[in-house]
């Protein structure tokens, strides 16, 4: 889930000559066109983006458009990757300068600001579209499952090194505990939106950090 | 969260005269048409629940439809109560025989078998819909957001009786313990659908009897 294109601000904005920035210019017209896709799928719903409400959106044509997307489907992958390549930047990769309990404890942390700052303006990207489409089978899907997997196994990975680390207890399941992290701020996620509710992420946090602590705790504190 | 139409089962199927059948043949084509209208939510989402969409699902013409609900939005609304009436009679409805700590297992475990055995075709009606419509404000979001709030009120509710009986100690908040077990059963719900992973709601329920357990077991066994 590592993503090596160049970010926004590492790119030259002014005082190049037009050739150098021919390339660039188009990339980051993709790339700006790509972000308002984002933030109006967040709000919007993965489905509802067609060409033409993006269009519409983007005030530009249609056949402008396609000349970047060749279908609605296309459209729906390159936003997912956008969505992926923000998640990558923002939750996981400020993780791996850690291992084990650190790396674990940061990846919870970045999710929980990542859904609490409202990185997408309609909350967790993933939570709703995962919601979306999964019956609606096809490339999307497929994209969607994968990255789902990958930020599952990713949290897993840490517990399991956390593990061999003697961090984590043995007897701790930590397939089982990824499952509860992800669902409990999924929640913090889902109440936020829905509640309008600022203490959802409080919430989730502690009861993530309650089970982390539990998971690190040696056994006899707890008999 | 009562429902006081009658249901299906206890209406008379056949020998009775046609005057007498009238009302309820009008009503029993709406509640059928509102079944096909929550399962093709629950499929589809509930914002691509457009008259026309539905008419198509039923081969019945859009002015029919007309007939029962006036507009997308009144459907909607007849939808996500008829997913209420539903919900309530499989989940909140039989837990009500007990009371307390009975009562809070008894909604997990219903909750559970709600989302497991399938009652909506796509998966947990409201986990879907309440993400789908956190950012469109209007009735259908304002009823989905009453209908949360008071589930999560019952299984608050539940807790503090139980809390009140002795069952679970005095220093447990019993909000913190409402969100998170619908958290982890949302968190079932999404993985059991994304992943098409049955053991998902097994995950869930162990995560949520641990909960209530550290919630009822003594203080000074976990010291």
């Amino acid at each position: 889930m590592k993503t090596r294109q160049p970010t926004e601000a590492s790119r030259p904005a002014v005082g190049v000559q037009k050739d150098a920035l021919r390339r660039p210019r188009g990339l980051k017209t993709r790339r700006a066109i790509l972000r308002k896709a984002v933030n109006l799928a967040s709000l919007e719903g993965l489905e509802g983006l067609t060409i033409g409400r993006l269009a519409s959106a983007l005030r530009i044509s249609k056949s402008g458009l396609f000349a970047h997307f060749g279908s609605k489907e296309d459209l729906q992958c390159a936003v997912v990757d956008d969505a992926r390549d923000i998640f990558v930047e923002k939750v996981i990769r400020p993780a791996f300068k850690f291992r084990g309990q650190e790396r674990l404890r940061a990846l919870c942390e970045n999710w929980l600001s990542y859904g609490k700052e409202k990185v997408f303006p309609g909350g967790c990207f993933f939570s709703a579209a995962s919601l979306e489409f999964d019956d609606r089978p096809g490339p999307v899907r497929d994209r969607i499952v994968e990255l789902m997997k990958k930020w599952l196994g990713t949290l897993e990975q840490a517990a399991r090194e956390a593990q061999s680390d003697g961090e984590i207890r043995k007897d701790v399941d930590v397939r089982q505990l990824a499952f509860e992290i992800q669902a409990l701020a999924m929640g913090a996620n889902w109440s936020s939106r829905l509640f309008r509710d600022d203490g959802a992420f409080r919430s989730a946090s502690r009861a993530i950090l309650e089970r982390i602590d539990q998971a690190t705790e040696p056994v006899r504190s707890r008999e």
